[in-house]
């Protein structure tokens, strides 16, 4: 049985055997409390014991961290919650040593959390939320299931990648300190398991296009590696990406989907999330859950890149950064502006040469069909664009960001065979965790997360 | 609008505008008919044109694949199906030259559709694979979430690994060609990202069990990576995998979830892609609906690894290898144990001496507490054990399995502190299409197969 389904029912006079963990035990002379969790949920359970159990002494002595067996009666309580377990009998099966590291007394640090990432999620904290991650992904398939999209598991190891081998590890098979050699001494990578030079992606996009001119409608949900060596909040080396990709689509199209989507998945987390959410919103980041409830609500503004600007050079505010016509939006900008509307906005239109080669370049030659989308409170959350699908822009802007055409030879075929206008976006899943938990570092939301220098367990 | 939609309604007088692609079209002198498709149902929609469009000569000229937008009225039909679109107007999107390697002439092989793997999900077969395999990986999470288990993204890239490390990818930012050494000359792993040699692993398991140690009840779904040089139908190097592992549950409880999780998916499949099971059972493996049915509501077998070997020793059969109470079962062992029951057998209580290190060791010091799921037609599905949590005996078989304890110390502390019987199982995701599919080689199941030699796109 499990605590979740106890506590659906609370019914009192209901007998119950639960297994879990202690996470306090007070004992007085004659009676003791046992707070008791399982990890099904949020909520856990006042046991009550006292002196006629024969292994009174032996109970009161049980340390934090314990596994236990307890079968007892629900009965109404006085104390926090309206029922508590009547304690008829406890097993201990798994003691815990006073050396465990997650005592009451005091409460860890995040920094020190992130040295044990093992056990921090018994923690209240990551309790809650690594639990709102795992709703997040699940509404995020629930959304695209029920909207008719297919889901593409993309590869992972790939010798195409649309944002630059340079930012990709590579792998191998070979022992490094004893790799073959070729006639000119360099690495034979013909003799390697795939006969060249393979690469783990930053990406599934340019393999999610090939499948929405199948199925029209895809999203891809994975795992995604950069080699950045940047040591910032929100970066991490190892994440999840949800990359849809729409065919028939423009970008109006697919603002219409990111704000559907987004909507969808809040809600949901508010909906299942709600004891999370209120300890998230007291212990972790205050107005939390208004903010959520806010982002359900809202209409989010659709403005272009060069009006964002011209907002932000009528600001009475000093930039660091100088607002530009040509120049990328800082997250000081950012902030601005979706305080400056109180709500979500879609910048579009971005000038091409600070965005992607594949992306759609509009009439004026010099902007493209990009859109970024800013959230109060967590900055960029999704980016997409319309697919450039002119073969002459196409092959002229791959010549201008350098990019290796004979490793996307089949993409451009995409556009040979039966192609058509398509959209599509990325959502780092972390950055959107931030958002959902008001945690503010991708190391907190990640079970074991990845970071320049950071490779434990 | 989806070409779904339409098909669910199916109303007669309605008015739509759809865009897809042209599977055949066949004129005549007076009318024509296209078969359209846009990839969101397997049931394509046939499209009649005549002579009153103006450019009814340009309509019966359109070539198979071609992206087109139709706008018509959806009426009775007397063809195949109970409707059809008589077309008003069609724009040609993004035509498709003759030279489109999915003609219609001649069934491409598979073989031939392999090398063109961005083409092949618009063909029959493979929209019928790829759509079973996104609603089974739909339908993996629906039942885990809707059970309260708590989904776990395990990291990917790592330095533990429960397989060893002989099977695992080394990553690197280095060039390969030009590695920073150390004063030994050997491959100065202290400068790479990490600071350290690391991989990317085999399995998520370890992981997995401390969140199981933490939440009760969790899965993890992602990519798993081996370096094994073997082609085979069912050996690839990229894969996905479903690890769940749940505390407080022995080898019947796991048996339970794992009987009661694949009636679930299979049933699920066979709900919502009825279209595409008797495609597949009428061109690729006859049967394969009645097989599936059968799956659902048979009751699953569980025998001992030694009873099994008495039946196979008692069969009337010159197998190929001989059944050994210490060895493993042969893959002739498994279609013959399932066809002596007719249904789906859990096989318990494997010799240790060929099961994982980290497998329950049973009383009698021999078996172990393994499990795996032999299924009609599919061999081994799933693979399950409980976990030793006995100190002594694990830091016996680690030494006598030549695991490197150092690495998976924090994994041993699982068992310190409040440790709890606990069980897992590991579910190869390609297998599980396989047997939904009935398409035999692993390489038409996954988008962008990744087997030795094979890294294309």
């Amino acid at each position: 049985m499990d605590l979740v389904d106890v506590l659906k029912d609370r019914k009192k006079g209901q007998e119950v055997t639960l297994e879990g963990w202690i996470r306090s035990n007070r004992s007085q002379k004659n009676f003791g409390f046992i707070d008791f969790y399982d990890g099904t949920s949020f909520e856990t359970l006042q046991i009550v014991y006292d002196q006629d159990l024969e292994n009174f002494d032996e109970i009161s002595k049980y340390l934090i961290g314990s596994a236990v067996r307890v079968s007892g009666e629900i009965v109404e309580s006085q104390g926090r919650q309206d029922i508590e377990l009547k304690l008829k009998k406890i097993e201990l099966i798994g003691e815990c040593p006073g050396d465990y590291p997650l005592q009451a007394k005091g409460r860890p640090t995040r920094e020190f959390l992130r040295d044990i990432a093992y056990l921090r999620p018994r923690t209240r904290l990551f309790q809650a939320v690594f639990k709102i991650r795992s709703l997040a992904a699940s509404a995020i398939h629930e959304y695209f299931q029920s909207n008719n999209y297919v889901y593409v598991h993309t590869p992972l190891i790939t010798t195409t990648d649309c944002e630059g081998s340079n930012q990709m590890f590579k792998i191998t098979t070979f022992d490094m300190n004893d790799t073959p050699k070729d006639k000119d001494g360099n690495v034979d990578f013909s003799k390697d398991l795939f006969n060249k030079q393979t690469y783990i992606t930053g990406s599934g996009q340019l393999h999610g296009e090939a499948f929405a001119m199948a199925f029209k409608k895809i999203y891809t949900f994975g795992p995604t590696f950069r080699t950045e060596n940047s040591n910032t909040k929100t970066h991490a080396n190892e994440f999840w990406m949800i990359e849809p990709e729409i065919a028939f689509c423009d970008l109006n199209g697919l603002m219409d989907i990111e704000e559907e989507m987004l909507k969808y998945v809040v809600k949901s987390v508010l909906d299942k999330a709600n004891d999370e959410i209120v300890f998230l919103d007291k212990f972790v980041s205050n107005g939390l859950k208004e903010k959520l409830e806010k982002l359900v609500s809202s209409d989010f503004v659709r403005i272009t890149h060069h009006d964002a600007i011209d907002i932000l050079k009528k600001a009475d505010i000093k930039f660091e950064f100088t607002p530009d016509y040509e120049g990328d939006i800082a997250k000081e900008h950012e902030k601005y502006i979706t305080e400056y509307f109180n709500a979500p906005v879609f910048i579009t239109n971005w000038p091409k040469d600070i965005k992607a080669w594949y992306m759609k370049v509009n009439e004026d030659g010099k902007t493209c069909a990009a859109v970024d989308l800013e959230v109060p409170g967590a900055g960029e959350l999704m980016g997409g664009s319309q697919r450039e699908i002119d073969m002459d822009v196409l092959n002229e802007r791959i010549k201008e960001c350098n990019v290796d055409a004979s490793v996307i030879e089949w993409y451009l075929n995409l556009r040979k065979f039966g192609g058509c206008y398509h959209s599509g976006f990325g959502m780092g899943f972390e950055r959107l965790i931030i958002y959902l938990t008001g945690v503010e570092n991708i190391r907190d939301v990640i079970p074991f997360p990845r970071t320049p220098g950071n490779c434990l367990y």
